[in-house]
């Protein structure tokens, strides 16, 4: 999709008000799945006796604090998810924007019970020391099936938190290797880091993004700036965040609002990387600020930001960790941009299931061992990967999200006409949308009560729903979501 | 074992010359592996052809300078990997330490092909969010069948480096929970931290000891203190490290003088824990620094760390990961030690297959979601644990342990006789073994050669051989390895 595509549909606007009725449902190249339920199916409040009681004795173990409820991943099929008490419920949430092509997909089922995947899974190889004879070949069916124009590399890893990580200490090592122009360490170099003192271990940053998420660990926290209860208590790098452009939507209708808010965020930028007093190193940013609040920028962000980093000798770090593989329409929501150049790094996790970032080689560390760890990743979530960007080929899911999300959103738009200024800010690309209400108690309550009628769906930010349904989400799922939208909306604000 | 027993086991030198023959060695309660081979057998090169081919493939995609040649793990079978081009090498590193009861074991590949696993490898959870129905049921049989006494509650994760950086994160948290008396989060720690500044982000330290190996993220690597390759470029936290007992071995023959050496390094970690410009919440030490050298200190050392932290209200972590999980004969190589209290958290990976650590309730924080993250470890390795405690249990393969550590540490005394001055400080508990080359070259040259006669080794520190067998080898195992240690030594020394 072109960037004015991009800028159309987040200001799309020409909805109708219909019933979301049957009849009026688009049909998508990707065939229904096989054996899923038809609708959701409420027996007991959400969590049910059987989901307090499970609740009750994990927490005898672990903390059970965040649980929704227990889940029957068995009895779970498609775009529903099943509970302990025999609910199912239509899951708009999936496991926080990580299932790809839905609970107990046939083809992954035969897959996982392939003599390849049982190798994989229980022959467990440190990948960096010992790899398997077929990893070569893995790495080209799978990763780089889908690797970003312009980037060849592929960096393994455990999670998202760790692909960042990664990233980190790649863009750091690049950076000082420049700085020396390829000579060796130093004696100072190879003694003080083992003191974590300068010049071995250099005071170096990443530049953030304020409401950006980018991780839980001690590098990555410190990029983290979404919420406080992340943060608190923990030691952090004294890194610099920028201003995230707070756009106006529909984007379209405040182009010039907005392009002078992206341009005053650049200037920022710019400015910090100048006169931060440590060094910035790289910078590193998502296409959508996912857990801070769904916050868009338009290609002209980056772009300028792409400048910004050739012009400073930073490096570009794009986290895809939640934008990537699909959700957006394309397989990496920076395809949007049409960058004149590619971004230096970018990282994955969640709906790819497996983790890590794709590079040059010029991000490569001078020596072995330098970025490496026991597993360097794991190979039967290649072997997943393998299988989910099959099923996303043959089934034509990309095009099915575009489909999906626009009927998902002009269904929104329908809604929110009826409930001005309850439901703001729809916006968004493929079926990666959100919207907000006026407060977060007002989110919370909306969250709770569909939760009830059958829709599991999760919050971000300070009072906004996220939609981030699985690529094999039809519209015949979203109508059943509008209803269900549509009658809370009823049942809690009376209209 | 009492802590007598492991001074006498580091400290054994009633070794006789033997030729290593069949009828020399002990039987254990463990039976053999099914369809194990017989002995290495080396057809080629290491690596060979084929595996050169592939590392070229491989160069083109990922950095394999660290690949030592490429497995067939489909062909690999017990304590036997076996290569591409058809050898077949005994593993004594076994993929860094991480492999607990064998290639292709028979009762892993039975249960991976369960629906069960299936179905917690294709529908991965938010484990926080939406946990599976039989996750606590999971936890009691896996985790909680082996949790060090006096911890009752367990974090999961994904890798031992996040283990240890949320462990730390944990420690963080409990230290200003106690520091500001339960009371609530101020404004002003609120709005710092997202600025990453004090008071919210407080300035803090983990105390960690020279030599010692934690991790490769930003938290960990901090920590870190092994080898300047691990540290080279990377920012760091300005943290305290400490004298880690250079002991002499054996230690029961010096014991006074290495009581000495370790009252000295108490002395220097609470002098540290008193003065160090930063706070120090937390230590974290591995009861036997692997990756920096297989060293040892002894349990009157680790009582005094725990009565200095106890002492001055600081966290003690133990490090389990590499030393866990059996290969000293015990689960926890901590538990040679009868501390008069537990430590307040053991982490684990590697041959545990799952990640995290152990602690109890007064290390859970004030709120959900401040510990947190995406997936919260797998369910898949919890599955594999399950299966992995109850070979162990079902076969012996504690004691099986202890009889092929001791036979293995006889064996390396009787070589070590005939080359004095070149095999130099046999030490270790049950398989944990490790012994010391002249120099960091000559140690090389002998994992290199020993790897062309059918045997896959690793080194650690500086001029040290790691042993790392899984908890499946036996001493007609070791024999083999005995007998091309003896070859190699005659072949490099002429003796």
């Amino acid at each position: 999709m072109s960037s004015s595509r991009l800028i159309k549909c987040l200001s799309s606007n020409n909805y109708i008000v219909r019933s979301f009725s049957k009849s009026s449902i688009p049909t998508t190249p990707t065939p229904d799945f096989p054996g899923e339920y038809k609708e959701p199916i409420v027996k007991t409040q959400i969590p049910g006796p059987q989901s307090k009681a499970l609740i009750e004795r994990l927490n005898k173990l672990q903390d059970p604090r965040a649980a929704h409820f227990f889940a029957d991943y068995a009895n779970s099929r498609g775009n529903y998810i099943s509970d302990v008490d025999g609910n199912i419920l239509l899951d708009l949430y999936c496991q926080i924007a990580s299932i790809p092509i839905g609970y107990n997909n046939p083809e992954l089922i035969k897959a996982a019970k392939s003599d390849r995947w049982v190798s994989a899974i229980i022959n467990r190889p440190s990948l960096g020391v010992l790899p398997p004879k077929d990893w070569p070949a893995l790495i080209e069916n799978s990763f780089m099936q889908v690797s970003p124009k312009g980037l060849n590399q592929v960096f393994t890893a455990m999670c998202g938190s760790c692909a960042n990580e990664c990233a980190y200490k790649a863009v750091f090592m690049h950076y000082q290797h420049v700085k020396r122009g390829g000579k060796p360490f130093t004696p100072e170099e190879l003694s003080s880091c083992m003191k974590n003192q300068e010049p071995g271990s250099p005071s170096l940053s990443i530049l953030s993004f304020k409401k950006g998420f980018h991780g839980r660990t001690f590098g990555t926290l410190s990029t983290t700036r979404s919420k406080a209860i992340h943060k608190l208590d923990i030691p952090a790098f004294d890194w610099p965040a920028a201003t995230f452009p707070d756009l106006k939507y529909p984007l379209a209708e405040h182009a010039k609002e907005n392009r002078e808010i992206e341009d005053r965020c650049l200037q920022e930028v710019e400015q910090l990387i100048k006169t931060w007093h440590i060094p910035v190193a790289g910078i590193i940013v998502e296409p959508i600020q996912a857990e801070g609040g769904d916050n868009y920028a338009t290609p002209y962000f980056f772009q300028g930001l792409r400048d910004i980093t050739k012009k400073h000798g930073v490096s570009m770090i794009v986290d895809e960790v939640q934008t990537g593989m699909g959700a957006t329409g394309k397989f990496w929501a920076h395809e949007h941009w049409n960058l004149t150049s590619p971004p230096d790094i970018v990282t994955f996790s969640k709906k790819m299931q497996a983790a890590g970032f794709y590079h040059n080689l010029d991000y490569r560390p001078s020596e072995s061992y330098r970025n490496f760890n026991t597993w360097m990743g794991d190979p039967v979530r290649a072997l997943e990967l393998e299988v989910v960007i099959g099923e996303i080929k043959k089934n034509h899911l990309l095009d099915n999200v575009v489909i999906t999300g626009n009927y998902l959103k002009d269904g929104l738009f329908d809604i929110a006409a009826r409930y001005p200024g309850l439901i703001q800010n729809i916006r968004g690309e493929g079926t990666f949308l959100a919207i907000d209400f006026p407060t977060p108690a007002e989110r919370d309550r909306v969250i709770s009560h569909i939760r009830l009628l059958g829709v599991e769906m999760g919050g971000c930010g300070e009072r906004s729903i996220r939609f981030r349904p699985m690529l094999v989400c039809q519209p015949s799922h979203i109508n059943q979501f509008l209803n269900r939208f549509d009658q809370t909306m009823k049942e809690l604000y009376k209209n």
